[in-house]
């Protein structure tokens, strides 16, 4: 991955002990990645805004405590979704204070590097059962340098609280507002203001709410402009599109 | 169906033509029906309150034709839903002003007999594409003896429309929302009200709107209380069960 | 949210310490709700009808606990669906009298004042199942100051209970049905009354049944008329709904 | 698909030109067909019972008048469901009366042969939109021998006619029940017999019975015993199965 | 439910102690049941063919014994599904030798009275797995009275078990099979036979099978005649409409 | 919805006319509408930003000229999607110039102004049939004030087509990536850039593709960070929260 | 897309007209494509085994003389699935004899040169309805080398056809099934061959079938190992996918 | 099953105690299987190849030890797929080294014996999630004679080790690929080798991932060719197609 061996051909080529033919043959059967040492290297930069993203559920704890320990190894950065209390001990007990928890968000990070503070984003929730994937979003947008408001449990008997934070909207860059049941909220602040909305259907709710469609189906037919929805309960995506929104904004 | 044969067999038993066993045997041989006459008429008298209504698509004019037939015969009343102004022609050429046709609503009506009014029914609609539905609830409740109000196309883009008409809310004895796309208006009337609502999905939108199932798991997933939810596109079950309610309110 | 604000601006218009272009600007820029005493205080006037339901599962108890907290400050009151005998058990603890539970019902009540009776809900299930979901529609009846009468487990083995009944659908000022499997009940009840119907479709059944989903596309689908169906398993609401449509019917 | 090459090979063992080792190996290399004479008969016998049944829509005419052709020189028989009149009638001016076509059932039968009436088989529905599914059943049934009598539209208006005819309940064999919608009807004759009763969900509907499944759902999810469901709008496949119930009770 | 109040009206007009106009008054408001004395005991005796099948499922073991006690109470007889053994050892500790267990089939009877022996059912399955269902089936039809034979586990690695058993296919009256994953043998089967054929599509299977879906969309699609479908996992619906396909046979 | 009535509340208090609590009343009495001028102006503004989207589909020639009339009178703008040449060619007959048509978008506009251009999007689409749908987000940025590039048709056979223009990614503000099939596309673009994506699943396909919900569930479920979904074939949805994230960067 | 850029860099680098630093920096800022010279000759290489596939519904007709006209440009080749005859005619009056016709199949193909033969598939069908889709894949598999045997219409009732041509499958190289309604042939043709099974799901049949998803749930669910799907109607996919083993299994 | 019976019936008429016609009808009431000696020992020379799978859930640890006691019985070989570790060691403590277990692959072999290598195999993850099911691949392509070559935990993160890896590719007679969420590393993989690709959709994920759903639309909607598509989560399957295609090209 490092441009040693293009530098190699290069000199033997200037040396006259390889002729324009063999190296062009020497570039051709290089392997892939040594070629791209250009791209890697801006590929690198461009990841650095967004580390990876591992969900935890249906990984055994040696898996993740392996993963933890290469991405240390290469000095990189990760984001542990969902993760419980239990493992994340067992990653603290090695790792130590390279590993930090939030224990609301159910996020472990691994090597997360603090960035610059580069703006706002404002995090709304229908209801209570909505906050740890809210708070999944608010960790993650924190850990990417926004600031983080949060206005929670404005579902439909506190819509007077939404309209009377009107002033909060148009402090933020971006709003994500999470629901479930039947996921109007969204389609509700999207009417109040001229941000940009990310929508994130919860799975909370019965019956035909079926674990968040209700609300997946009516984020994306909202007769509303300008929301981008995310995966149910994908509170780290819905964080991660916010800062990038605002990372690009300040750009 | 009428209660002669039962009385002919009191009158022979009364007569001593016949021994009580022998009447018991003679109840207990009777066609089903002819003992319910009591029940049957009680049962006629209920559904007097509400047509029947018969879904005119799959039906081929003759067929329709032939139950309108049947029902002015027995001096019954009938609903056509969904039937084309050409197979109204059709009836009405053959029928003249016992059929009745409402275009906006492409309802027929067979032998509706004009009731006493008994209350009022406001009817919303999210956007201009519902109205068709909505002309269906109209007419119903209308026929049934409700007077209607409507306050048509209120959807996020109105919502200051709803608001400013919390007066006609209150004026009203049920209130039906119709709305397609995430079908988030029902929720949001019902939250603004201490009347019934009936909400209507309408297959109005695309995409994941599904053809109104967005719509429909969005109003039973609710937050909001107090709303009764009927099938897709159901504009004469909303009027129908509007008027029953009204009805009883008066009774 | 109280109009202090608003009569301060007027005091100092009249007392000419403010122009009006003043006082309008003022008003202008007062936070929202403080111009909303008027529509508040009537909000809060309907609220009373309807307390706001709470559905406890996915909910912790320190965050339940919190919101019942919040309610009483409020002097406001809630209905705490599903709820563990645990749960409330904490709440109980805590709030001691303020908090009521009803076990069949699972429902726990945080402030929920006593009302008037106000008229009669017939509850009827298709099974023993379906009875858990039925009581919640019975307490929250209850609480709202209905009678209830119950006709518990008369499907299709008991079919002739409900004919032999009828009176009873006389004496109701609305009906709920509850049936899971194929969901057929509502639409009997339907035929037999003309009393509105609310239909509630449960997670009884397995297979096809689909965890309720068979019963409410039945009892969408139903050919009967004056139907309006709730979510699956929503005892709750249908009780909400029911009392909603007695009340209305007493004002 | 004869006996001939076995024969053959038993007389060249029988005069000697061949030995048992032979034999054993001619056998054991012949085409699988060969050896199964005798289950091939049997196999044809069985079929003899009932046609093979060929849905029509997707196939060209071409495709259709080939399948036919191929029937007829194996002196074979089929019945071709949901076909055209225009498709039949390029059929009967070819094949002329050995095709016939029952309009109202939208069958052509090739070949069939007429047979001795076995039994009786009791066919409802519940509305008029089912009638051409119904005729599709009793087609069927007719040309496999059975008697029918039908008992047309008696869904929720006309329960009073299912009560009153119980008598012809017990003349039947077997009873097919049809219903779109809800598709509560089945559940409810299975209740007032001892019939075996196949069940029928039929695509009349919209909204929420998604073009029969909720009618197909609700059969298969139903409370009541002995009922078997075949596929919606299957009129062909009840009828098939009546009969063969009916054809095995005489045996 | 007994003639006694319809005897006592006839002996009072009889005795001159009523007239015909109050005669018909009181048949008129007696309660429905009363009246049907005579369906009612054709309705009972309908039912001693198949016992009222109760889900154990869902229901507490108080209520389990409160249903036991009230079927013997009125002397009738009821089978319960899916019992846990725990739950059926608490039902025998209460009434002894009026409750019988089938472990393998999770059933339990209550007063389920030995009939005589009227036909024979032949049941198949394609794995190992189908067992637990098919033993309901197996058990249900013999408390009904049919002679069992069972070939299980004959799927695809066992076809040769199935041609080689055609034999057992000609002995039968009817043929339960049943499959889950893809459900392809009820079509195999029926395409052997000339008798009825119940299938009973299992959750057997994994991801796309989706608990049984596959399976019983696979079997109502069949392109095979004479099959007749049931809920996923009904044992107890197949072997029920098995037995009255048998009984009928029989009468 | 004009401040004139509250100013002459605010007179009147001011010459003496009025008590300070009339004033009060006066306003509590207020049409809801009249006590929001402030917030309404704001909202007005809001909304120059977005204009409302009409979808065109299922709404009437007559309805659509008297929402455009409507709309022109209040000299509002609008955006009506889908829109079908004869449509556009009535509406231009009557309105004229003040209507345009955006062929390849199936877009027509009414009223809408120009904009200062404000940033750059860049659109990628997978295939072909893609197009009209990309050309509605499009259209929809460039009457919003955004320059737009279009990269259409790379999919999996073009996708060096995609690495040979990082540059135009890195010249973008947003990423709209259009996709039908398996959607897949807006994975691989985030993969590739640290711009917000944009992802809209288009109904290109057929079988498994269930007219774009394969790729709709692909883009949710996306492993790449930084994705917002919007509705399937929703070009106008992406283009308009494309134009507000554009819009913001530049405040 | 040429090496010439490289090799002009390195002919500087080797005429001393640039520093091996300056031929390193101009080689990273080459486009991307222009550094894969090597690669996209492989690709290019890998491509000419299947041309790339372009489903024709959903494009006009300039659209896909457009994609045809450059494909010829670049000596490329394609094959147009779902091809109208008059979109064809009009492709044909353009490339002439560039452009193949294959009706049954309605396929199109362009540029797509003759191969040498490389083995054989045999491609079965269920029924008569699945032969458009089979013929798509035989033809697809006769442009790319491979002989193809046809064994059409073999379902249920002629599954002796199967048996009795065993041997045909052991000449085959990959054997392809195409079934729709229960799709259940290919789970038995895998039971009876070692060679490996392409499963093609077809949208034959009606009701529970839902277009194909019957027999794909089938399919994916068989309980025959060695099978592989493709998607529902992709007769191309299959037949290339079955070229993709024959080619590999010469290599 | 063995020709015993035959050759007693060839005897027989080889001395001349038999007729031919005799020994027809000997022949033709032979029971089924006996007739087919040949063609059976053809099959199992077939299932020599791929040993059976039995899916371990759902069975008891007693049923599991009968089924594997018959296969040892009868000198068969079977794979038992995710068998539990407590299990295996049930069987392990009654068969010994009969019984081998693979634990990261959960599978259990009983009396499969060693093949002889006959290619390689390349086994791809998206994931790390994804490698239990990859396991099970890896472990039935070895147990089948196939060497494997593992590359996991190749996602978008980590695209450049795929394209780095592309030797890898031409190294392998099969590729076998499995991701969860999206799915679609498949179409990358067939994008980029020209070999045949297996596609294994895992039910890693969550929300609109439905349990690999999306994995498996998006992988059977692949724009790209030459992709065979198994079951979610099917390891055996995918190892026992690709061990097919080995075998096969070896033939």
């Amino acid at each position: 991955m490092n441009p040693k061996k293009i530098e190699k051909i290069l000199s033997r080529l200037n040396r006259g002990d390889m002729t324009i033919a063999e190296a062009m043959e020497a570039l051709r059967v290089l392997p892939y990645e040594d070629l791209h040492f250009a791209k890697l290297d801006h590929h690198r930069e461009l990841r650095k805004g967004i580390p990876e993203a591992i969900y935890s559920p249906g990984k055994t704890d040696p898996q993740i405590l392996e993963i933890a320990s290469k991405i240390l190894a290469r000095k990189d950065e990760a984001v542990f979704t969902r993760m419980s209390k239990t493992t994340y001990e067992r990653l603290h007990s090695r790792f130590g204070s390279k590993v930090r928890y939030f224990k609301d968000a159910r996020i472990a990070t691994v090597g997360v590097m603090k960035r610059a503070t580069i703006g706002k984003v404002l995090i709304i929730t229908a209801g209570t059962s909505d906050i740890p994937v809210a708070e999944e979003s608010a960790v993650t947008c924190e850990l990417l340098g926004c600031k983080v408001e949060r206005l929670y449990d404005v579902g439909v008997a506190g819509m007077h609280r939404l309209t009377s934070n009107l002033r909060q909207f148009d402090a933020a860059d971006v709003i994500i507002v999470l629901a479930g049941m039947e996921g109007a909220l969204p389609s509700v602040v999207a009417g109040l203001t001229s941000k940009p909305v990310i929508a994130v259907p919860t799975s909370v709710g019965y019956g035909a709410s079926f674990s968040g469609i209700a609300a997946l189906l009516g984020m994306l037919s909202s007769c509303s402009s300008g929301i981008g929805v995310v995966n149910i309960d994908n509170g780290f995506g819905a964080g991660a599109l916010a800062a990038t929104i605002v990372k690009n904004k300040r750009a």
